[in-house]
């Protein structure tokens, strides 16, 4: 008996984590849809990645209740608690990386009008690839608890932050000269936005990975600190 | 020695309870310091505020460890469970409003050099205000685990979405007209993005509420469906 419970138990959690993975992986799918609808200006693409959304929504409520059950009914040790813990609060991250990723499909959507064969800012570009790379890092982090590699991504975050302030240098000179594009040069900034805060959910969830492989919070902390934590 | 401990675990539950109260009243504390600084060009107000996201940061830190702490060591019943999950998710919700409060009072620093008697934007003026109420009935939602209020905030998210529209609706052709101050003007843009997303997590904060008092997850539903469930 206690034996059948048990292996419900660990059924019930490697459910959880397969499913956060699930997610991660739509919202990779969402992520890249929504990059390249924007690089190509394509608007069947950013249809297909908005559409996407609703399936990421779906996820975070069923794991939420995934989580919930466990806890609820199961004694979850120390080290399954900060697993679902650190679920709970991924899951948040991950919704919020599908909402700014349909933000830049809708984006897409209206500069879908525009020559398909100029590229709108090479800093989108560089921003675009970056984040997907710290999600998809993040993601394998989580899924082997690997503390460098989620300090790896946390430190990633300040190129994206680069590119991001390189945009905003390019754009607002050819704003105030190029005045009648100020409305789809605004639109490309408002994509970089959202580009530069996915990557700060990718970094949260990093920092959720080693706060599950070392049980230390290392919410604003200095990157210093937090390589520390993960060598320890 | 059992009524001993439920003693206690009453005592931390409502230690958990007090601090979110708290964190609240920090963040709103800096939402009216970022706001004021913003709309009187007040470089004081300004780092006033952003000197007190530290402190949100800790509270935070603190409420995950208490909560963590209640879950391992007690056997929370189905409802105390709720609380608890509601609380986890608030205080990540406050934290970003903390955040972005922050960025605002940032923003109210670079444009400390203009004239102070001059309204920098009507719209921002009726979103700081509007945010702030949001926010404060959140706050009273959740404590009174009151439903309906928690709806009515909800429900007052469009409008800070229409005052946003209307700023840049007003910003764009003024930009258009005068590109010399593109710079500024962008930046009054980005406090009224920051102050549209404050909306944002000040209806999420309402939207746990909904999930404390009737168990359930009325995020991404319709408002309509929102209001069926906390009258039920």
């Amino acid at each position: 008996m206690r034996e059948h419970i048990s292996g419900q138990y660990d059924a019930e959690l490697s459910a959880v984590r397969s499913h956060v993975m699930e997610m991660g992986g739509v919202v990779e799918v969402l992520l890249k849809e929504a990059g390249e609808a924007l690089l190509h200006f394509d608007a069947e693409l950013a249809e297909s990645a908005i559409a996407r959304d609703h399936e990421v929504n779906q996820l975070e409520i069923l794991i939420d209740d995934e989580c919930n059950h466990i806890i609820a009914r199961r004694q979850p040790t120390a080290s399954d608690l900060r697993l679902i813990m650190s679920v709970v609060k991924t899951i948040t991250d991950l919704e919020r990386i599908g909402d700014e990723a349909s933000r830049i499909a809708k984006m897409a959507m209206q500069l879908s009008g525009m020559e398909r064969d100029r590229d709108p800012a090479p800093e989108l570009r560089a921003m675009s690839s970056g984040v997907r790379e710290m999600l998809r890092s993040a993601l394998d982090a989580f899924a082997r608890v690997d503390l460098r590699a989620a300090v790896d991504v946390i430190a990633r975050d300040k190129e994206i932050d680069r590119h991001y302030d390189a945009l905003i240098e390019r754009l607002v000179p050819a704003m105030e000269e190029r005045p009648d594009q100020i409305r789809p040069m605004l639109n490309l900034i408002w994509c970089g936005r959202s580009l530069e805060r996915i990557g700060d959910h990718a970094k949260n969830v990093s920092e959720y990975v080693v706060y599950l492989g070392k049980g230390q919070d290392v919410r604003h902390q200095p990157l210093s600190r937090k390589r520390e934590q993960a060598a320890d």
